[in-house]
């Protein structure tokens, strides 16, 4: 694809749609929008646009589209597959703007909003309110959740409540074309045609801009309470995660840590609350939550039993609200923890929840073959482990040509295992490699078609999610 | 689109891939396969062919693709749009050999299946190994998952456990050139490429034949009990409804029946089991569950003191199985029973729940103004009800002409709700005259293009969904 230099006049046409101030071409601009959290990749777009309605991003789509300009859309920039970096330069389109919460419709459980909320700040507007969105991922506090949408978030609590598409009912969309559609109904069942919303969720961009986005709730949740229980074997942790479920167990989390992401996490954020004996080879973070508070003890009380059958260290029971901060920033500050420490590349496997035990050591034994240290942590009770490669003391040619194939080697494994390539954070651009490991070419060529009809000239964020141009 | 007319070759071809026995052309099995549960419509197809390995559909499918011969996949023949009706004639691709469960995973909490399996022997198997699969529809007893799949169905746990939907993990299918692929992975959570699954499930077989089904579980739950509570106001029942949901409620199911629903199916399978004042309008059927008997009772008996708000007469506390058994029986045959009394159209119209009371008194104030007489029920849980209208006294060209009109001014007035026209019965043949009510040109295009990119020649089940040839 041959795609159009933003030349004069196309400022100049942007400027005529957005007020001068949205029309950024300036260096701070250009270079925070050229990467995301992801490892250290840096692309420039060539001019940044700061859209604040839907109109205002249907004529940048029109325009781009006819003058052949790619455009890629950004949330708060915490992608972890470089979902948002613009790769072939172009629009970045920056939707900082659409901050607002536009409905909360208690008697229907339902919001709709702008996709440039923050995720922490929409679920405690709606909290105040008695209602409750579920997906936490880790970046809750910057992220969008216009970005959320796009990659299909997880995050800690998906275990018990479901990711995000289990949360949109219904998407406004602006397509490549600068048409806008609403892709579905806001309704709780629906079947009515084909599923144009589930095709939008985890699409990164592709498909369309999201410009207003309509969630289910459910009601606020009273009680939780939070064990965390240490093991002297980490494919001990592991197996304990299934044990769990198969008593009749739904926490509302199940989070594996490897004794270095929580060694790791304490030193980042300087904590000092957790007794961390040197036998200790890894972590389950368990939170049991409901109404009944009763109830809640004696689900903990029954799941810190089960767990006395593997070799475990003393179990910590968080019933404060200060304890269970604690613990969850630890968990949740892992990820910052251990990419401070060197860089890195984060791979996102998940396979069936049985299968963990031996994708841990899968990776382990991968990690002594190719040489490379790494760190697991993760949503366990999904079966979606975050495996954190440090570079360490490799050096710069085997951490450029050899990692890459064990990675591989070990995404072979996990879609072996029944798994796949991505949980969470999306393929975006780094995964987009390892893609043919997953499908085959009949359905890459079905993913590149649906492309095609949402996107005929392929100026949507190109470059993500399929190999090839 | 022209279609080829099977002859004998085409005959001799399916003869040399199936066994004799499988390629049926005697009436019976024409005319089995020419008609659902969808009114008295009858299409007959030319050939009924009887696959029992996805490989047999694949050669099938790449056969009928080569010859433009239009292929329409059958279940166990119990939709209620005429999604699987051969209106084109062609082949009628009867699922029923494909009646094994393949795998039962309960370590990873999943259940491999073919897709002629009846879902309430699927359901009782998977039960005697504690595991629990919720989607219920009330022809449960007789239809195939398959079916459930393609439909997109729902039932009456829905309200609490969702639909169909987001049971499925992943799919096997075969494309309309013969080609198989699996559309997703066997995970919980998934962020990989574009969720063709979501895009099979519900797309009625126009998009690929579902050949295997891998669908998650949860633990089996242990108790439920049931109450049966008598309004003397319609339009107060639907609004009890969301009362129960706001007072921070979530049954497992919450139905809703017009008194005439349940007076019928009372007389249908002859039960003198409930007292039926003259005063009583509709009932509601509410059931919790959970594992803790303690607490459903509890929640039974709150439940049942905010209903008494409203004008009901005694409510009945089903806790035995017998008792329990007898509701859910007249609950399910109300379908039938108001087909047996009349010719008759259903609608399944779906709401945001709050909206129920207006619903209601919507389509009672249009069978006023267009002549029509209904029953309404549904899974009100949900804002999922459905509308039985009887044609009783109803003149032949009143029923042709008029009660379009009306039915038309129905969904006009759903979607303006912000409803939509199937929650779970589909769009197939008789709902597609709608579409253009929830949908406007671009998001059909977008549909019929999808359509294209999965069946290029239009072969599969065509005249589904979409409007136009």
């Amino acid at each position: 694809m041959q795609f159009h230099k933003i030349d004069q006049d196309d400022v100049t046409f942007f400027k005529s749609i957005l007020e001068e101030k949205y029309v950024r071409v300036d260096e701070e601009n250009l270079y925070r929008c050229a990467s995301d959290e992801t490892e250290d990749l840096r692309y420039l777009p060539e001019i940044v646009l700061q859209p604040g309605t839907t109109e205002d991003v249907s004529s940048v789509m029109k325009y781009c589209n006819e003058h052949d300009i790619p455009v890629t859309a950004r949330g708060a920039g915490t992608g972890l597959s470089g979902g948002a970096l613009p790769i072939y330069g172009g629009v970045a389109l920056d939707m900082k703007r659409f901050n607002k919460i536009l409905n909360i419709d208690k008697r229907n459980f339902q919001v709709t909003t702008e996709p440039g909320v923050i995720t922490q700040e929409l679920q405690e507007h709606l909290k105040s309110e008695g209602l409750f969105y579920p997906p936490d991922p880790a970046s809750k506090g910057s992220c969008f959740i216009g970005g959320n949408v796009s990659e299909n978030s997880g995050g800690p609590r998906a275990v018990k409540y479901g990711v995000v598409k289990d949360y949109v009912l219904n998407l406004e969309i602006v397509l490549a074309d600068g048409a806008v559609i609403w892709t579905g109904a806001n309704v709780l069942k629906n079947a009515t045609g084909y599923n144009l919303t589930q095709l939008i969720v985890g699409s990164e961009g592709t498909l369309g801009i999201i410009t207003k986005i309509v969630l289910r709730l459910i009601p606020a949740v009273k009680h939780d309470l939070l064990l965390l229980v240490p093991f002297r074997s980490a494919v001990d942790a592991c197996a304990a995660v299934n044990t769990i479920f198969l008593a009749g167990f739904t926490p509302s989390a199940l989070e594996f840590m490897e004794r270095d992401a929580l060694e790791w996490s304490m030193r980042y954020v300087k904590s000092t609350g957790i007794n961390l004996p040197d036998d200790i080879a890894a972590h389950l973070l368990i939170e049991v939550d409901g109404n009944h508070i009763d109830e809640l003890y004696r689900d903990a009380e029954a799941i810190s039993e089960i767990v006395q059958q593997y070799d475990i260290g003393e179990v910590l029971f968080a019933d404060s609200h200060e304890q269970k901060e604690m613990l969850w920033t630890l968990r949740r500050k892992v990820g910052e923890a251990v990419k401070s420490n060197s860089v890195y590349k984060e791979e996102d496997t998940v396979v069936p929840r049985a299968e963990l035990p031996e994708l841990l050591q899968v990776i382990k034994k991968l990690g002594r073959e190719y040489g490379f240290q790494s760190v697991c942590y993760g949503h366990a009770g999904d079966g979606n482990l975050h495996v954190n490669i440090v570079k360490g003391a490799m050096s710069d040619e085997d951490w450029n040509t050899k990692l890459p194939e064990g990675i591989r080697k070990l995404f072979v494994e996990v879609v072996r295992m029944g798994g796949t390539l991505s949980g969470e954070h999306g393929i975006g651009l780094v995964q987009k490699g390892y893609m043919d490991i997953a499908f085959n070419d009949v359905q890459m060529n079905l993913m590149r078609q649906i492309k095609h009809v949402f996107d005929p000239k392929g100026i949507l964020n190109p470059g993500k999610i399929t190999p090839g141009p």
